[in-house]
């Protein structure tokens, strides 16, 4: 979908004010339907909107880009959503299921019966309904499989058969082939007789007669060369090339690095069998960051803001148990020194602020490292040099902090050894902090898992229960 | 740079290899320079590298990409770095600061003299020399202002009056404009007599004689219609336009919205003065998460991770010293309670549990908000119902592992009131996390305040807090 075709029939605005009233219009339509709901004359509203604005809703909602309709069906709660998502028209709801979240899309797709879902699918490229394959009940992806003609039905069983973070499940199959032994003018001729190029169609894939690519003609240099010359003197040999079994977030990164807007994908005999956009690309960034947050704290899946608190619970629960272990043994450390604690209370006082520091301070180194591991900077020989400057930010950090907070116990509690013992702590726990925060991440990638899957809770844990050890530990043997 | 002229002169590699071969070279270049640093012969291999390397080195550097060559320099340590750098080709220095981060930058720029500087931004468009100008030392700066053209200077000018998030900083000149009144058959003429297009040119800009634009003319729509109609007859005249005041998160949520490559900008009278392109856009948009990440813990800026220990220092230092405040406030009402734990030693031990699991489910809550708020799909309807799942998830989550970790601590210390107090302080602090959760995010955004910073640290410091103020208050109250 070309931006040029968001135009919004309603619309007489200038091009310059077409973003802004887009904007406008759709704020209005969210605070009519929330209004709606809180309106202490539900019934009369209600009526009202059922009797005089849904034609006008009517109206509104096909004027909609499909990912401006996306939107705002993910910004309502569940039931205005299923009444404007009532209202979208059949031929568009496939194109924007696409666009709405995981999380939204079941919620609409729980909504449609099978008549509506093969209607829906059918409007769809093959990769698109390889996408949407997996939410379809098992009889509606059968009937829409066999609806399909062979080709196409062989399209989405391909990119079914990768999985998700791999090229082959998102790569279309929307390209323009030309080969290399014709010249400009001829190509230039080939491209009139088609009635329109696929989006995003930056340059032409250049194929022989086995369909191996050859090289690809940017359109740019199309335009400004000689159209008496052949394809073979103008394009580029050896143009930026994926596999359908390469890695996406890599994709992705090598997209941004030599600024693509499409590349072709080719099997390991080098033909050409599809190619990848920006448009996927940029999709892949956001949700690989989106999935960094998230993973950090332990939330299993992105999460519809609507969804019901049962959901919300499924989603969080298995990281809360894990944290509920945690936090037990860290309990159970300080149940070592409940003698001690009993001569001197001040360390049950004392303690959370040893744990809290070295908390924090791990996770900003853990921050760190699981970006330059994103980003492939960290080497075996730099790992050992950022583990040492590492852990000279936590000596100066405890050094300088620990002794504030060293000056303030022995202040407090009117005690220079409980200074001094809570200056070591600190000092200890941050060390501590370094370590496991460079440590955690490289090890969750030495195993092949994401290195910031709840790196943050893991962090803690040990912050934690090392904080406590260490500080009561010291207390017990120079205190007590 | 097309992602065509990123081929490597040394590479006899098929277009399907490229990928992947560049990339072993690199791995390749980089291990060659660790295992140089850690090697026991240092000085002979040294030597071989300076008498026998550096000449392959040469040949290497300049066959890389500039994005390949930021890559690597960001990979490096300083002294590598610095050696690498100091191979680079001059005019070639400039594209390579625009692509390596800033920090990195930073450590490049500071090696440069006066001379080498201007050499390498002279090489630069107006946009890029702005985007490098708040890094380069005054004198410079001056000089380099004074050698531009009346045209460039007007326009470094320009883009230096722009805010770092506003459209303006970020757009370009790289246009190729054409009026309404001419065919095709015209434009395609136009075209051929320039040498080349501006990179990622997607679509040509309509203009009146006043330079106000008029609508925008895709390529793909170019090559597909007869040559013979008129520019006016093809274009689309309504496509998204943005103002150089346009904030740039918004504008790459266009981008990926709409899903656009370039897009015109234009000045409060409609006159065409700039682009913007996908590939700044996916900076954009990378650079947004990223920073959400970091500031979620008070990491000031991108680490350069060779960093200086106490440049890391600096860049993390304001939000330790705020969470020691906290930690301490969180110590202090412990303190209040110092009589009640001499008495049973029990509620120590427990504490932790209870700030923790409070800290770790407020965390999973201001992820999910923070980043609802990116998206824009909080209104103040959607805000009360949000706080409501969060309470209602808090409720259960309380009852349940509460309900867990109580019947723990009764059976740990034979104690049931104990028990009960533990279920009821875990709930309430659970209440308390949620509602913080969503509450802080939200009034730092009301506030005009990125969501997102800092909000680990604060969420943290009132789950500590608060969890100790209701465990050992309940506890004093109905245990003591």
């Amino acid at each position: 979908m070309s931006e040029v075709e968001t135009r919004n029939p309603h619309s007489q605005l200038q091009g310059q004010l077409a973003r802004v009233g887009e904007l406008l219009r759709r704020q209005h339509l969210v605070e009519n339907l929330a209004h709606r709901q809180q309106g202490d004359h539900h019934d009369l509203v209600e009526s009202l909107v059922h009797r005089q604005h849904v034609a006008e809703l009517q109206r509104e909602i096909d004027g909609l880009h499909p990912a401006d309709l996306a939107y705002i069906l993910e910004a309502l709660p569940p039931e205005e959503r299923l009444e404007i998502w009532n209202l979208v028209k059949a031929d568009r709801d496939g194109e924007i299921l696409l666009e709405v979240s995981d999380a939204v899309r079941e919620s609409l797709l729980a909504d449609m019966d099978k008549p509506e879902l093969i209607a829906a699918a059918e409007q769809l490229d093959a990769e698109e309904i390889a996408d949407l394959a997996e939410d379809l009940p098992e009889d509606v992806l059968q009937e829409l499989m066999h609806r399909l003609n062979a080709q196409q039905r062989e399209r989405v069983q391909s990119a079914m058969s990768w999985e998700d973070d791999q090229v082959g499940a998102i790569m279309d199959f929307d390209m323009v082939t030309i080969r290399e032994d014709v010249t400009l003018e001829t190509v230039l001729r080939y491209l009139r007789r088609l009635k329109e190029l696929p989006e995003h169609t930056d340059k032409l894939f250049v194929v022989n007669q086995d369909t191996v690519l050859t090289g690809v003609l940017p359109i740019r240099w199309l335009l400004v060369n000689d159209p008496a010359k052949d394809v073979a003197e103008v394009m580029a040999s050896d143009a930026n090339t994926f596999h359908p079994e390469d890695d996406v977030a890599e994709t992705a990164q090598a997209f941004e690095r030599y600024d693509l807007v499409t590349a072709p994908v080719v099997d390991a005999n080098g033909k050409l069998i599809g190619r990848v956009t920006i448009d996927a690309m940029v999709d892949v960034i956001r949700e690989e960051s989106d999935a960094e947050v998230r993973e950090r704290f332990g939330l299993r899946e992105d999460e519809d803001i609507f969804a019901s608190v049962w959901k919300s619970l499924r989603n969080r629960w298995a990281w809360l148990a894990i944290n509920l272990v945690t936090a037990f043994v860290a309990s159970r450390v300080i149940g070592l020194f409940e003698g001690s604690i009993q001569k001197l209370v001040a360390l049950a006082t004392l303690m959370p602020i040893v744990a809290g520091i070295g908390g924090n301070s791990g996770n900003q180194t853990i921050t760190m490292i699981v970006r330059a591991l994103a980003l492939d900077q960290i080497s075996p020989t730099s790992a050992k040099r950022l583990l040492r400057k590492e852990l000279g930010v936590a000596v100066l950090n405890g050094l300088i902090w620990g002794g504030v907070i060293g000056v303030v116990a022995w202040l407090l509690y009117r005690n220079v050894s409980l200074g001094l013992v809570m200056t070591a702590a600190m000092t200890l726990n941050l060390l501590l902090a370094a370590m496991m925060g460079v440590l955690i991440p490289m090890t969750l990638l030495k195993f092949d898992r994401d290195p910031a899957m709840g790196s943050s809770v893991m962090i803690t844990a040990i912050t934690d229960s090392g904080g406590f050890f260490i500080f009561l530990g010291l207390a017990t043997l120079f205190l007590i």
